[in-house]
């Protein structure tokens, strides 16, 4: 017998993995959460049967969406993390020496405890010292948190279900009170490919409240097209002016200074959505 | 009733895409040909199971496997496509106003009436009056002749069946002879996350007969892992050196002046692959 798991990322295109075993499952308060082992990827974070992480590539999206505004940042010591429950951001955030706190605010509890049973390599920095876990509403967290943050990272699922209002102008606005005054956000915002419109809008809405806004990209095999972006919204530093010869080495396998300034470079029919 | 079509990307991923329709579909003397229609990508075509191109995505690898080397040539007028019998790289080296003539060398002569018939606006442009189109065996046609293209494309299926031929260090010496003096040869060499060492070969190989090797990259939906990459060899240009401010605005969707710089900067995963 083979086990195929298949998600189905819009109405009419899906990713079909060989699977080996179904390691979790089960329906908390606010969805399904289930980690399976595939062939191919690994072991397998799912929400609502979307993939959010697997182990083989999750070190794109968590590198790209931690480094990028915490270089362009000359000096982050405290940084937000809003959803982000496997704890991919938090890793990489706890590795820059200047950070002295990491707040992580999710949602679900179960997201938090089941990736640490069983993504360890993914969860591993959750019980830092440098680390406060916060289980929450993030949008409630932000607002009641003024000119506290230097980075704020929005870890989101799809803006559909209970994430959708962290793709909404009023909570950018108080993103925007949440961070100090030369403070940066970054928010995942799905593939150029296929959520055009919606690309579109947040550029939109984040133009309105911040000086800087930029678009960026990367490459995420398990997320739909293959081709990912994060919009960065920043009160001072823009990171197309980052001095990317004074970027440390780090230990990473897809950030890197050159990518740094690279993955700012749109193709054609991207640059047209941020226009 | 629902159709979907999945093509196995690996023994263990797959894409499926809802399909509207089988425009076509043949046993050729070289493979099984097959036009479908996708909900998600418009009509697709298929040799032996495996997507080659779809007229929404396209753009991507025509664009940057002809506009990159295109562009680091300084002057080419003769230019050589091997395989590619859907036309697109045709398309793209024909909008070169210093192009005097494309020879596009496909061994199958039903890809190239197939494209013809159901992908015209990929197709459209094997009957400019620059093009030669000739039907046989792109190894043959390459060792026989010589110091004779400024660029030649390698626009293969994958390196396994009929196509296995155009990765062996024996075809990159013969088109290393087949070309002019100053000139260069991209080939299509599948995806820096699952091929790693194919391309690690080929990269080894290709520096051993050019003076400059370089990998470059770009997003592409319906390959496997949708990053995919070009390895170019080339006798004299090098293309981190193009001057990118000379490149004339030309009518494209994913390539342009700054992308051609881009392209060549790799995540740390994919510089290793390059060493």
């Amino acid at each position: 017998m083979e086990l195929w798991f298949t998600e189905y990322q819009t109405p009419t295109l899906g990713i079909t993995c060989k699977t080996k075993k179904t390691l979790h499952s089960e329906k908390t308060e606010y969805q399904e959460l289930a980690v399976i082992e595939t062939e191919q990827f690994g072991r397998m974070l799912l929400l609502d049967g979307i993939i959010q992480t697997t182990v083989a590539d999750e070190f794109v999206y968590h590198e790209m969406i931690a480094h990028v505004p915490l270089f362009t940042h000359k000096n982050p010591k405290k940084a937000l993390v809003v959803g982000g429950g496997d704890g991919g951001s938090i890793r990489e955030i706890v590795k820059h020496p200047s950070i002295e706190k990491a707040v992580l605010c999710e949602i679900d509890r179960r997201v938090i405890e089941v990736s640490k049973e069983y993504l360890p390599e993914i969860s591993c920095a959750l019980d830092n010292e440098k680390v406060e876990v916060v289980v929450g509403d993030g949008i409630k967290y932000v607002k009641e948190h003024k000119n506290e943050f230097d980075v704020i990272i929005i870890d989101s699922t799809d803006p559909i279900g209970p994430a959708e209002g962290l793709f909404a102008i009023d909570f950018y606005r108080a993103v925007y009170d949440c961070l100090k005054e030369d403070g940066i956000f970054v928010a995942q915002t799905e593939s150029p490919f296929i959520d055009k419109e919606l690309i579109t809008r947040i550029i939109r809405d984040v133009k309105s409240l911040f000086p800087i806004t930029r678009l960026y990209t990367c490459a995420i095999p398990t997320y739909p097209t293959g081709y990912w972006c994060f919009t960065m919204g920043s009160k001072k530093y823009d990171p197309l002016e980052t001095d990317i010869d004074s970027i440390p080495d780090i230990d990473t396998k897809y950030y890197c200074p050159q990518i740094h300034r690279a993955a700012f470079i749109l193709p054609k029919f991207a640059k047209e959505l941020i226009k």
